[in-house]
C-alpha cells in the first residue's frame, strides 16, 4: 500500500519541547498550597516493628501530617488481586530495606526530610534471606504468613518431553543465572495527589503511569473507594521500561497525606531511593535442557526457573507466565516442559521490565543453542535456520504464528554482520555470536479483554484532535499515532494534536507495555480516523455534488478523482460547520479478544495476537589481561511487520541494544545485608557513550494481517537476545562459556583463568 | 414527562471545592519558570504617542522582556472582524485611559511593576470627547481614522409606524438614560500564556473565557497564526457576566511575551485596573415613543438609541442589534421602528453584559408603558395583559414565538406580590411597580451556525465522563449538564464527571453566553446520552437476552421491564468490556441553524430559536428626606420552559435581581477627564447584603418544544426588567418619574424637589 506519512521518519512531535527543556514533567509541577511528602523506609531487610514514636516529628514546625499504618486502609495489593500481599504502610513487620513504614507531609522538602529523622521506630530484627534457593529451604525464615516462600508456581507441558529426550541424539543442559537490575529511568518515580474535600471528593493524581486506567483501578482498590472518584493525569514521561506500570505505594501515600492535610501533596524519589528501593527486573536462575536429533532438529526442551520475587508479588506471576510462552514459542519444538517458581526474598520487589521475563530465559536458551551447535558441529546460524518458525504456522505449544520474519531476520543480519566470513576468520580473542528472539508484537490478552479505543474531533477549522490512551514514554507513541491518523485523513502530523493523558478524558486502555501500543492503539486510531474520514467524505460529497466513492483525502486536500476543484480540509470543515451546522468527528475501537470459554492451557497459547521475531549478531574483542569485553559491532535485525516510522523504530532498537549490552556486561546491584550500596550513577555501572558500539539496525518488513498498516510492536524485542549474542561471541572469541550475567571483567577473567 | 434527576434541586457539583477554597483558579496556577507580565496603560484619554523609551526598563535586573507596538503584529481586532479597530498595543495614538501601550515580563510582580515605572512615554495630548451626543457633533475630535465617530448604525422597520402613530389615541414619548457599569466579577481578568518553542510551537493559553473556541479564533486572528497552533484551557471561573466573552488584549500580550522570553507568562489585572480599564455594559440614551388605541392596544412604537461605544468596537454592533430584536418582540405591536447608533468616545470599551442591550431598552420601554397606562387610566398590569404575547404566534416583526409564559408570569407575580391589594392601598411613599421582559431562551443564530456537540465516555466500571463545551462561570452549567446526562442514563449526577475546559479536548462551541448553554449544550448532551444509552441497551440486550425495547435504565440499574434480575450500570459496562471487548460511548450534536438563503431582515427575526418571558414586581419605600429607595420585596416570575434545577434557577434569578437593583439604584462609574476615580469596591457602590430585599422567585413552566426536557435558558432574563419595575414603583410611591439610571438618592431627591 502506497502511503504518504506511514513509513516516513517523521521526527517526534514533542522533540522541540523536550530538547529545549520546555516540556513540563510532573516533577516540574507546583500546585497551589502544595505540600511535600517523604517516606520513612525500613533500614532492616526483615524486622518486626515494635513501635513508632511520631511525636517529635509531628511537633516540628512546618509538618502538616505524619502517618503510619494505623492511618491507612490495610487492604493488600499486587498487580493481580489474588496475589495481593503488600499494604500501603507496614503495620507489624518490614520485609526489605526500603519497605514503607511511615510518611510525612511538610511545607518543603527540607522540613519533610528533617521530620523523617525525628521518627523513632523500634525494630526487632529478624533473620533475613536473600537468595531464592536459600529461601526455598525448609529452614529459611518465612517472609509472609504463608507456608513457604514460594509465592507462585507455573507449569506447562506440551507433547511428551520425558520420552522425547530419550529419542534425542544430543542433549545439552546447564544452569544460567541473571540477577536483578534497575530500570534507571532519567525521570524518577514521583507523584502529586490532590484529594478534594467532601466524602465523595475527587482524588486527582498526577503520576507518570504507563497504564493510567489500570492504575486508577489499583488506587481505588487499595484505598477502598469507587473507581469513579479517582482521576489519573499523566504529564510528559521521562522513561518507563516497565517500572511505571504497576502502582507505586507513594501514590496512595500521597493521596492519604492529601486527604489528611486538605492540600495537594507531592512525593519525589531521590536517586538513591530510586536505586535502593524501587522495583527491578526479576533475577532468574534457569536450568535448561535441550535435545536434538543428529541432523540438528530440536526435539525436546525443558526449563526450570527459580526467580527472585523480592519481598512482595507485584508483577511476578505474570512475568513467570510470559517467560514460559516465549520459551515455548521461539522455535517450534515438539516437546516442551516448563516449570517456574517465584520465590520471596528480603530484597526489593521485582516488576515489569522491557522484555518481561524473556531476556533472562533467552540468555539461557540461546546460549545453550550455541553449546548444542558446537556439540553437533554445526554453524549456529545453520542450526537456527533449520529450526526457524515459519509464517502461518501453529507451533507445537499452540502459538498461532501469522506473519513471521524469523528467517529473513537471520539472513539480513548475517549479511550485515558478515557472519560467514567472520566465523571463518577465527581471530584470537575476537569473536562473533548470534541469538534469536521472539516476543509479542501486539500485547497479550491477559484480561479476556484486549481492546483499545480512540476519538477524533475536528474543530471548525478542520484541525484535528486525536484523543487516544497511547502513552508516550519517550518511545514516540504519540508521533506514530499522529502518523496513522494523518495518513488516513490525508494530512501531515503537524495537523494533528494528540491528547493522551487523563483517565477522565481518554478512553479506557490497558496501557503502554507489552509491545501493545502500536498494534492495539494504532488499530483503534486507524478505526477512529476511518470513521472521521467517512464523515468528511459525506459532507464533501454534498459540497461537491459527487459520489462519496469518488472522494479522496490527500496532501491536506479533499477532492473528487479527476476533478479540477480541490478543497482544503479547512474548507470542508467550514462548509460542514456553516452550511450544515455540524462538526466532524470519529470514534474507533479495536478488539482482539481471547475466544470465550477457553481453559487456562488454551488461553495460554492463544494469548498473543501476533509475534515479532528478530536476530542479533555481536562482534566482540576480549582483553585477556583485564577480562574486559569490547563490543565492536552489533547488528540487530528486527521484524516490524511494517515500519511505520524508521527513525523511531531505529531509535527503539538502539536504545534496547544499549540496555542489552548493559545487562550483558555491566549492570550489577551490590547489596550488603539487603541494602544496595551502589545507589547512584557514579557507583552503578551502565553503558555510557564510550561503551556503545557501532549498531546496525535492519528493519525487516513482513506485513502483519492484523496490524495497523501491517505493523507490529517492537518496543521490547531488541533487548531480548543481546546478552546471549554477546555470550556466544565471547565463546567464539576465547572458547569460554560464561553462564551468569553480567559478564563483567572480574567474572570473565575468573572463567578464562578457571 | 416523569423525571428522576431533572427538576431536582441538585447542589452544584463543584460547591464543596469552591466553598473550601480548594478549587484552583487560573490566578492560583504557577507554571515552571513562569514570568509575570504587566501592561503599561495610557493615562491620557486621547493622545499621540511621540516616543517610548524602554531602555531603563530593559536594563532593570529581573526584567526578561519589554514590548511595544513594534514587537507585535499590527492586526486589528473586534468581535466581528469587519468592525476591527483595535491593535494589541497602541502604535501612534491612545484612545482611552487604560489603552495598552507597552508590556513587560519579569521574574516577579514587583519587578514588573517597577519596570513599568521606568518606561518613559512621550505623549502629545489631544482633545477628548466623553459624551456620545458630543462625539456625534461635526466639531468633535475624531477618535479613529474614520469620517465620523459613529461606529455602527442599525435600522429596523416593520409595518408603517409613521402612519400608525397618526392612528393612535394616546402617545407617550421621552428620553431614558443609562450609563456604563462594570461587571464586577470576583475573579479579575487574568491569563497565562505558554508558547512552545519552534516555528509551529503550540501556544497554550489558560484564560477564563466564556467562549474558549471562539477565543481561539480571535487569538489566532490577531497574532496571524493558524488556529490549530492555539489551545485555550479554562480553569474554574469566578464570574463572567459577559466580560469574559470577547478576547482581552492581555491574552495576545502574554503570548508575545512568552514567545519572546521562551517562558510562560502570567498577567493578572489589579482590581483598580479591572474597574478603570476593563470593558463595561454599554451606556444608552434611548428615545422612545409609544402609541396606543384608546382601549389600550399598543399600535406603534419607535426607538432611537445613541450608545456609548467607548474607544473601540468590541461587541458594540451585536449589542445594538440585539436591543432592536428584544424591543420589537416584547409585545406584539403592529408597527415598529428602531434606529441605533454606536458612537465612539474616549472611554473604556463596552462589551457583552448579562442582558446584552436589553436592560437599557427595557428600562425605557417598560417605564414608558406605565406612563401610558397612567395616560389611559389603566392598571399597568391590565395594560400589559391586554398586549401580552401568546404561544405559537409570529409577531408583527416576524419573531417566531413557540412556547410563551408571558401571561402566566404576570398572573403568578401579581399573586405573589399582592399586586391588586397593594396598588389599591396607595400608602404615601410606598409603592409597587412592575415590568415585563422578553429575552432569548436559546442563544442566537448569528453565525449561520448554531450548534453544540458532546461526547460521553463510559469507563470499564461504568463511570461516565461527559465531555461538553458548556462552561460553568458559577451559574451551575456543569451541574445541569450532568443532570441531563444522568437523567437519560438513569444514574445520579455524582456518577458523572464533567470535562469542559480545553479547546483541544471539548468540541467546538460558541460558548456560554446569550442564554444559550442550557438550550444548545443541553440538547447536545441529551443527544450524546441517548447515543450512549443505545449502546448500553444494545449490550444489555445481549447480556439479558431480551429485546432492546424492553430495557430500562433507572436508579443506576439496567433491567428489563417486568424482569426480576437487575444489573448495575457497572455490571453492564463490565460485561461489555470483558465479554464483548468493548467500551461504551456516545456522541451527540444539536443543530438549530438559520434556514439558508435568508436576507438580513429575515435573518434578524428568525435569529432567536426560542424566547423566554418574565415579569418582576418591586415594592419600594422612599425616604423623602434622603432620597433613598428601599426595595422591600421583589417578586420575579421567570419562564423556564421546564425547570431543570430549581435551586440553581432560583440562584440565577436572585443574582440577577441583585444585579438589577444595583443597576437601578446604585452603580455609577465616576470619571474625571476619562479616568475612573471610584476604582475599587470601597468607592464603587454596588448592593451588599443589607441592600437585598426579600426576593420571591416564581418559576413558570411552559415546556419548550425544542428545549432539552422542555427547558429554556434563564441566565440573563431576570436582570432585564428590574430597573423599570423599581422606577415604576417609585412613581407609584411618590408620583415622580425618573428617567435616568441609577436612581440614587441624589438624583431622586433632585427629582422630588424639582
Amino acid at each position: 500500500m502506497k502511503t504518504k506519512v506511514i513509513g516516513k521518519g517523521v521526527p517526534k512531535i514533542d522533540s522541540v519541547a523536550k530538547a529545549t527543556g520546555e516540556a513540563t514533567y510532573t516533577v516540574d509541577m507546583k500546585l497551589p498550597r502544595m505540600l511535600y511528602g517523604k517516606i520513612l523506609r525500613s533500614d532492616h531487610p526483615h524486622a518486626k516493628i515494635r513501635s513508632i514514636d511520631i511525636s517529635q516529628a509531628e511537633a516540628l514546625e512546618g509538618v502538616h501530617a505524619v502517618i503510619t499504618a494505623k492511618d491507612v486502609p490495610q487492604n493488600k495489593f499486587a498487580f493481580f488481586q489474588w496475589q495481593a500481599d503488600k499494604t500501603i504502610l507496614c503495620e507489624d513487620k518490614v520485609r526489605y530495606v526500603g519497605d514503607e513504614v511511615a510518611a510525612v507531609a511538610a511545607v518543603d522538602e527540607d522540613t519533610a526530610t528533617k521530620a523523617l529523622e525525628l521518627l523513632v521506630v523500634d525494630y526487632e530484627p529478624l533473620p533475613a534471606v536473600f537468595d531464592p534457593a536459600e529461601a526455598m529451604k525448609p529452614s529459611a525464615p518465612l517472609i509472609h504468613d504463608k507456608e513457604k516462600n514460594v509465592a507462585f508456581r507455573v507449569e506447562r507441558l506440551f507433547g511428551d518431553p520425558d520420552k522425547a529426550f530419550k529419542e534425542c541424539d544430543h542433549i545439552c543442559e546447564g544452569d544460567y543465572v541473571t540477577d536483578k537490575v534497575p530500570h534507571c529511568c532519567l525521570e524518577v518515580s514521583n507523584t502529586i495527589a490532590k484529594w478534594d474535600p467532601g466524602p465523595d471528593g475527587y482524588l486527582t493524581i498526577w503520576v507518570n503511569s504507563q497504564a493510567p486506567h489500570t492504575q486508577r483501578q489499583e488506587v481505588a482498590r487499595i484505598l477502598g473507594i469507587p473507581r469513579r472518584q479517582v482521576r489519573i493525569i499523566n504529564s510528559v514521561m521521562g522513561g518507563g521500561f516497565g517500572s511505571k506500570l504497576v502502582m507505586d505505594m507513594k501514590v496512595p501515600i500521597a493521596a492519604i497525606l492529601s486527604r489528611k492535610t486538605g492540600r495537594p501533596v507531592k512525593i519525589v524519589n531521590s536517586r538513591s531511593e530510586e536505586f535502593s528501593t524501587a522495583k527491578t527486573r526479576y533475577g532468574y536462575r534457569v536450568y535448561v535442557k535441550t535435545g536434538a536429533k543428529k541432523d540438528g532438529r530440536l526435539w525436546a526442551r525443558e526449563m526450570r526457573v527459580v526467580a527472585d520475587n523480592g519481598a512482595y508479588n507485584d508483577k511476578g506471576p505474570a512475568t513467570l507466565n510470559f517467560s514460559s510462552m516465549m520459551f515455548a514459542t521461539l522455535y517450534n519444538i515438539p516437546h516442551i516442559k516448563y516449570e517456574g517458581m517465584m520465590v520471596y526474598t528480603n530484597k526489593q520487589m521485582g516488576t515489569a521490565f522491557r522484555g518481561f521475563g524473556n531476556p533472562q530465559c533467552s540468555f539461557a536458551c540461546e546460549s545453550q543453542l550455541d553449546e548444542l551447535a558446537a556439540r553437533l558441529g554445526m554453524d549456529p546460524l545453520e542450526l537456527r535456520l533449520l529450526n526457524a518458525n515459519q509464517p502461518d504456522q501453529v507451533t507445537s505449544c499452540g502459538s498461532e504464528i501469522t506473519s513471521c520474519g524469523m528467517r529473513e531476520c537471520m539472513e539480513a543480519s548475517a549479511k550485515a554482520a558478515g557472519w560467514k566470513e567472520k566465523r571463518k576468520a577465527r581471530r584470537r580473542l575476537h569473536g562473533i555470536g548470534m541469538a534469536n528472539l521472539v516476543h509479542t508484537g501486539g500485547g497479550g490478552r491477559f484480561y479476556g479483554y484486549n481492546s483499545a479505543e480512540a476519538f477524533i474531533k475536528l474543530a471548525e477549522d478542520g484541525s484535528v484532535s486525536l484523543i487516544t490512551s497511547a502513552l508516550d514514554m519517550g518511545q514516540g507513541a504519540h508521533t506514530v499515532m499522529a502518523q496513522i491518523a494523518a495518513e488516513e485523513l490525508g494530512v501531515t502530523t503537524d495537523a494533528i494534536q494528540v491528547i493522551s493523558n487523563d483517565t477522565a478524558v481518554t478512553p479506557y486502555d490497558l496501557g503502554s507495555w507489552g509491545s501493545r501500543t502500536t498494534f492495539m492503539n494504532g488499530n483503534a486510531v486507524l478505526a477512529a480516523a476511518r470513521d472521521a474520514k467517512k464523515e468528511i467524505i459525506g459532507v464533501a460529497s454534498e459540497m461537491m455534488e459527487v459520489e462519496p466513492g469518488q472522494i479522496v483525502l490527500e496532501d491536506g486536500m479533499v477532492f473528487a478523482r479527476g476533478a479540477k476543484d480541490k478543497y482544503t480540509l479547512t474548507e470542508v470543515a467550514d462548509y460542514a460547520f456553516n452550511k450544515r451546522g455540524r462538526l466532524l468527528s470519529g470514534k474507533g475501537q479495536y478488539t482482539n479478544m481471547l475466544p470465550p470459554g477457553l481453559g487456562i492451557a488454551e488461553a495460554f497459547v492463544k494469548n498473543i495476537p501476533t509475534f515479532a521475531f528478530g536476530t542479533q549478531m555481536a562482534e566482540v574483542e576480549i582483553d585477556e589481561e583485564t577480562g574486559e569485553v569490547k563490543v565492536l559491532k552489533l547488528v540487530s535485525a528486527n521484524e516490524t511487520g511494517r515500519t511505520l516510522n524508521a527513525t523511531l523504530a531505529e531509535g527503539q532498537v538502539e536504545g534496547m541494544v544499549v540496555q542489552g549490552i548493559g545487562y550483558a556486561l555491566m549492570e550489577k546491584m551490590v547489596l550488603e545485608n539487603g541494602k544496595v550500596i551502589n545507589d547512584g550513577f557514579l557507583d552503578f555501572k551502565m553503558p555510557n557513550i564510550g561503551d556503545i558500539p557501532e549498531i546496525e539496525t535492519v528493519l525487516v518488513e513482513t506485513h502483519d494481517p492484523e496490524g495497523p498498516f501491517g505493523a507490529k510492536g517492537i518496543g521490547e524485542s531488541g533487548l531480548v537476545p543481546t546478552a546471549a549474542a554477546i555470550a556466544n561471541a565471547i565463546y567464539d572469541a576465547c572458547g569460554v562459556r560464561v553462564r551468569e550475567l553480567p559478564i563483567d571483567p572480574e567474572r570473565l577473567l575468573e572463567a578464562i583463568r578457571g
